[in-house]
């Protein structure tokens, strides 16, 4: 390049990476309780969508809070740079033209609108899974009810912090009646409509 | 998944996306002093690798310091955290399967080899953009130096901070000499090798 380096940004845009992936980036933002299915229907949704050729990634709290977010607590002020975070990084891995699942219980409205804001309203799919704080504790997968309930662990969300329940989610599962499968035939629908739109 | 919910992993491992993709992760990263041309670099490569049909994206100061980045400053510590964070989106990229570019001064070899620990080293190529000083200072595309000799800019690498030359870096390439074609055909001498390896 020598002398004549002149800064040029012939940037691979989004739009050629639409082309080359063969697919449209959108962000399914599971909402829920700890416990709720969040990380279940994900995976569950990212098997489906892998077997007809989708590329995708799946943000969740083991991928995050053991790498990027790592320098991060439970503080409140921590809570909403893990979010904030989060969406940053789901908005570089849209830019670069994958599907992006995310399963973070994410309890507070404020949260999930920047989110939206963030990477555009077309491009996000809220689904609230909607499991009720009684049946979450008594499947209790992590054992983390129990701690809070014990005081343990301080701020729970549904024990001793809010849970903010979406007012317009994309979506609405109910985990502990609608079965695995219907869930996800349910959310295919949804991102088929948004590839198609 | 009514009251049968079981924790189960099936997760879309990064081997599984290396069938799907076609490709072979890997971290291509860009080292030199600001103006040494690791942009040009970079964005030159990644159409090259685009129009073979490789899945890229490419980290500059433009994407991540106006997004994630955004509450960081310069000093001494916010630059090693905006190292770090970097490194683990890179990782993040490279288990979703894509080949990353990265474009930062990164001026010293504990923070590159921190991200040569993380992602592996098999995974990382690093890219020495060995232009004198003199000749950064004089092609000065964003001003900086300037600002930075006026005393305008603290700690500007180069001027009033050290950049700590790669000790046994991948490839070097000296942008003063070598033309852009010649630097792109090296780099994707390199990248071939890694993908067949």
């Amino acid at each position: 390049m020598g002398d004549n380096i002149v800064e040029q940004f012939y940037g691979i845009t989004v739009e050629k990476r639409q082309v080359l992936l063969m697919q449209k980036p959108v962000l399914v933002w599971f909402t829920g309780l700890s416990g709720s299915g969040k990380s279940t229907l994900a995976n569950q949704l990212e098997l489906k969508l892998y077997s007809m050729g989708f590329k995708t990634y799946a943000l969740d709290g083991d991928n995050i809070r053991a790498g990027l977010n790592k320098d991060l607590g439970f503080s409140l002020s921590d809570r909403k740079e893990n979010i904030r975070r989060i969406g940053e990084v789901a908005k570089l891995l849209m830019d670069a033209g994958l599907i992006v699942l995310s399963s973070f219980v994410s309890p507070l409205k404020a949260d999930r609108e920047g989110i939206r804001q963030l990477v555009g309203s077309e491009n996000f799919l809220e689904v609230f899974v909607d499991c009720p704080l009684e049946v979450c504790e008594q499947r209790d997968v992590k054992g983390l009810y129990k701690l809070a309930r014990e005081g343990k662990i301080k701020d729970f969300t549904g024990i001793d912090s809010p849970f903010e329940r979406p007012e317009n989610p994309n979506l609405v599962i109910a985990s502990h009646q609608e079965s695995l499968d219907d869930s996800i035939a349910q959310l295919m629908k949804k991102i088929k409509n948004h590839l198609s739109s």
